[in-house]
């Protein structure tokens, strides 16, 4: 099965609009956190499925509604109509192999990102997708499984750190995309290493395992690259335009994320080149590695056959070879394949093939 | 006969507008499919060729006339004329070698794509050309053989799904543009799950054949991506450019594609990186495999080459060679073979090539 | 001598607007040939070279005036001061190593492009430069040879095909553009069938030549790129700019000539990617032949030397070898030997080298 | 641990503005330095860290407090209160695996830098970030080290040369900021002449470990690259932008910079494609080594191996070999092998292998 | 040293404006030419370096005033002082390690470009800087040697050639502007010529010195390649912008320059392609070398190495090898062995080996 794109073929044709879960059902059954606060005021719980949901937001407090799951269509259908949320963009949030994006409607201003984890600690990275859906003083985050990305800012919520109470919905959707990026310089932090360490063993081995495993790794680059380069539209656009969801303060933050990402991308176009080149060292030891085969190949070929060759001319039955019958004619044999295989040596010493 | 691009001699220095087909007639008799609604009624039914099409419009409802076949010139003159299509578009739809496109003209926007569809379930992609005429609240589809990529679009219509049977003639026109952009992402589905599933086959296997695999595999994705590539020109100015055949909430369906199919560009970039890079390693384990070969023969070459040396040696018929005579003789020369092999064995050892 | 540049040397320090002929003299005398019509009348005849040219225009009539050859400076003074051509537009003409442009002068619109030809019918192209010179209802076309371009045009002159006797000198000179864009496609077929068709040749063959070929059709390619490029430029600026002698009418016949010019650089691109993938593939294949020829000497020499050896053994004249005098001592050396040789087979097969 | 991108996870989820300092420390103590001039006066001095530092600034004298290590925070606040510099931009200051950029706030333009150096002389390239705070007639500068990059404007304050007395702040941050750039170049001629002088060597040798000194040099810059880059477009945005702390006089020195940051970029460019060039030529003549060696080793092998054949010939035993009762069998055989070894080198030589 | 770009050391924290001169010497002392002309009269003369320069200018005449040599700081603070030139651009002229620039001052227009000379007639090639100061109805040139690059426009000057002498200074600037770019022309035209004829060298040979003078030419492209690339940007600069010094019809001209700029540039990228396809044709060809060499050693070795392995077998000392004494053992042994030859030259025939 591709891991670079999901099945698809169900979506063939639908309506647009039409609430269609494209991707892996990742856990068993949806869950909902809800955190709300204002500069006085904090309230975290857990929340009933059924629950009316528009009910739940408070215009004194910043509603922050979480949903781990979204492969309940039932659930997805009731949070489109509770929040009036339009289709198309819950469509949307529903497929998972979607681009990365902003959107805007009327009332909401919905984030669409992708973030990375890799499971079982081994390095083949996935990618779960996660929506911010602001509203007006709420906002809504939905998830694929239950993920510990937001849990910082959760802690920062509670212990009135910064200035994260004070200030409004808005902010929070800028906080919580801020950890979805430094959550990519982390990993692009790890690839760096490994990538940096392995330098030195590039240098020193040529195993054929080498081979593969910097193919697989710019394979997981490529995957990356293709995640994270859209990011930049999107943080470009929500410092670029004014969306009316957005106070105007808050807009130096995310000329800050601009940045940030910026600095992911080219950290991260850094490390690119760095694979390809290693693999370019790679190939270039593998053509010295068969020079060296060939050189010692061709020392001792070039030395023995013609030692072997002068041996077997003493060793035919002609009648009549008069070096034989010399008293000391093996030895004067010995004397002159000693003079060849010096002569040999010196030859190739002097091309400095050893 | 060249497969990318359509024999054209026929055209040279024809008078713009003139009614030419380019491209191989892929059907015998064109066949006429209409489809007629509103939010109340509903009509299917094949249509005579020589009907008088513009009767067939009618104000309350949104007309689809679907023609498969357009070789057929007298027929397509009696479309451009009913239909009052100027003839340098009706040009560009009978010439199959057309870039794909987008024309706005007094009274109709015409969008020309292609489509991929592969024969005989080998994995050659042949191309199809599509033409949507959008005229006031009627559509013509016009297609080189009868395809069936509209079908769910078809059913769409007669079971009332979605909104399609309360909007007008440009909804249905986005509808059936998202089918091709759909069948796109099928298509691009399907090369990349060849593409990963044989990135095992790459990394363990190196046959001749799989070299040719490669490269075919890329010279089809360079003609994918040369038809794909210009159908996000199209649906930017679309979304771009203010269509007065459009009504404004279509805009936002329009908007949708874009994402699409910028969704199907980044992902066939992904893949064509990765069959760029399984070539690469493909190169690198010949490279590898010719080292391995050479390791081989020179391990055995620089082994028995020397023994063999040392046994001609005894070979020769020299009257004098004290050794010959030494009771132990032959199994001094087997003790000095053993140990010039073990050294070397150590030598190769110790240079790690095996 | 250089073929993609031209010589140069006398045009150093020249003042602008000099008439100088840079490139080779491709004819012996110039040719003069009028083409006059209006929606009645139609005139073909050939013209002096000394006539009054002014003369020749008519209010009532579009002119179209050829020269074959532009070598004659005496004459092609004269048609710039009868025409009232700026200087620098005449030296422009004149300079055959010129780029692909247009000019907008006080009274003209002067279209320069490169036709492509191979003498002799080898695949060695040649350019010739034509200079189409719009003025106020008559055009000048100036060629360096007597060249079959415009044939066609000619013929729906006279059969009063198409629009073309109804319409001005504006809608001629985009009829004789659309004829060299046509030509151009025509290459661009001609070189995308060789290519296409010698794919089966490059993955079954690896003759040495074949490199060299698919090297020269590589070197071909980037001189027509060089010549098709400038045009897109060339035609962009038509469609967008507003010139005053052309008429809005004839806009839309540039439009599509856009799309025309798209297409050929698109395909043609298409096609420079094939042949460096042919020359790539071409490239593996060598490796893969070096690769096939090691494995045959492999498998030679490392059956064979240890056979030898143990032949070279029992060719020892020492005085005590046991095996020597063993009734069955010979058969039993062929028996090792067979089966060493059998242990190797088996060896060799198991990694699949045959 | 990763050269090229610095330790994160302390940051992740921190609100923005927290004061983290990113990068490791380098120095023990942080020192500041006061240079305060106008016209006429001048002072230089120590300030302890703990003085109230808005209380330095002067009203008719342009202030320029320097600031080495910026590991210390409780320092970093005490600036970041005195000077009213806004939290992020602090924070920005403060994380040294920062993109290099120009920021302006309300009372503040800040330009953050990077610069190179290497420890010990050897080529390995380090960085450090260097900010210049440009406010209300001073300027703060902080560095992660005691850098040495600044004393030759000091020694112009100090020497009244050039006008930097007679102008304000603003001027002595574009002079700061010049040596900065200026530093680039050198760098770049150091790589420069290094690149350029080992040419003859890559010409002349072919050693394992050349083809390790270009790949790491490579590296190098590629990490030059990086820092370099994003320089480009801030002086770009300080050329074009209109900031209000800086006077009109003072853009043609920033418009100067462009030039400079541009006339690096392009020589670091062709140096770049120096060293890619170097690589290839590299690998093509390790691949003219191999050839090399095979010549050898065939031509060695091609010549003895069908002498020794014939020797083998006139070694077997059979009863009845005529040739061996021949008077001068032996010397025939000589014979034989004489000549067909001048065949050989005779064929070899015709093949231009010697 | 490094040749591509110059020592700047004691350039470094220099105030700006300060004048040195950055390169190196390359003559004794500098000379001055004064050349002063209107539509009747024409003066032509040495000046000393002591006069006062600006009493040279006259109101109804046009000056040029050419310097070579820029090392004589002295003169050039005079230049500076005389003509009023700012010290930013004095500064820019002085320093030969400048990437080519057009600047507007108040009174002046400065351009600065590089032209190409080979020294001792070999194909290194050198630069030297240019510059060119328009005043009001005066222009300086600035060289660093005495070239001849503007002799044609003195002898345009001198002979009344063209509309020089009706035309004012910056006419003049254009003019000579025009023979460096046309320099370029000639130089690259020289580069092409070397490319095209060696072409059929590249195919038929491979010697080890064509992949370095391959190498050496590509260095020296790309050297040219970034003097030239600047000025692209400079002249689009001068045809854009409105300059106060240039006079509306001195417009045209510059158009038609970007123009040849432009058709330079193209030119010159057709040949770098082609000197890196024939860089990748070498490599092939070495590859086919090293297969060919491959082939000649295992089509010897294969079909040896069996038949000494014969005449090994028979050469053995056995008591009892029954083929020993068969009347015919001897001429059957050389029965086998042609057959086996045979056999194996038919299968490498058929392998198409020979």
């Amino acid at each position: 099965m591709a891991r670079f794109i999901k099945k698809r073929n169900q979506a063939i044709g639908k309506a647009p609009g039409s609430l269609i879960h494209i991707g892996k059902q990742k856990m068993d059954k949806s869950q909902i956190r809800l955190i709300q606060y204002n500069e006085q005021e904090f309230i975290e719980k857990e929340v009933e499925l059924d629950s009316d949901f528009s009910a739940l937001l408070d215009k004194n407090s910043t509603t922050w509604i979480n949903i781990d799951g979204l492969h309940d269509l039932s659930l997805m259908n009731k949070v489109k109509n509770d929040f009036d949320i339009p289709a198309l963009i819950m469509e949307d949030i529903l497929n998972t192999d979607n681009r990365s994006k902003v959107i805007e409607s009327r009332n909401h201003l919905v984030i669409i990102l992708k973030v990375f984890f890799s499971e079982n600690d081994n390095n083949v990275l996935q990618t779960e997708q996660i929506s911010f859906i602001l509203g007006d003083n709420y906002i809504l985050t939905v998830q694929e499984r239950i993920g510990d990305f937001f849990e910082p800012v959760r802690e920062r919520i509670r212990n009135r750190s910064g200035k994260i109470r004070t200030r409004k919905a808005d902010y929070l959707q800028y906080a919580l995309v801020d950890t979805i990026i430094d959550s990519y310089l982390l990993n692009i932090e790890k690839i760096g290493s490994i990538i940096e360490n392995q330098e030195e063993h590039v240098i020193k081995t040529d195993t054929k395992q080498l081979a593969e495993t910097l193919y697989m790794q710019k394979t997981e680059m490529n995957f990356v690259r293709k995640s994270i380069r859209p990011v930049k539209e999107i943080i470009l656009k929500l410092t670029k335009s004014e969306f009316s969801l957005i106070e105007r303060e808050t807009f130096n933050y995310w000329n800050d994320l601009e940045d940030l990402i910026l600095q992911a991308i080219e950290t991260f176009d850094l490390y690119y080149i760095m694979i390809s080149d290693q693999i370019n060292l790679y190939q270039t030891k593998i053509s010295n590695r068969v020079n060296d085969v060939m050189k010692v190949l061709t020392i001792f070929a070039s030395i023995f056959i013609p030692l072997t060759f002068i041996a077997g001319i003493y060793g035919t039955n002609f009648d009549n070879i008069p070096e034989l019958h010399f008293k000391y004619g093996y030895f004067g044999m010995w004397g002159v394949m000693i003079m060849v295989a010096v002569i040999m040596l010196f030859y190739f010493k002097r091309k400095r093939w050893f």
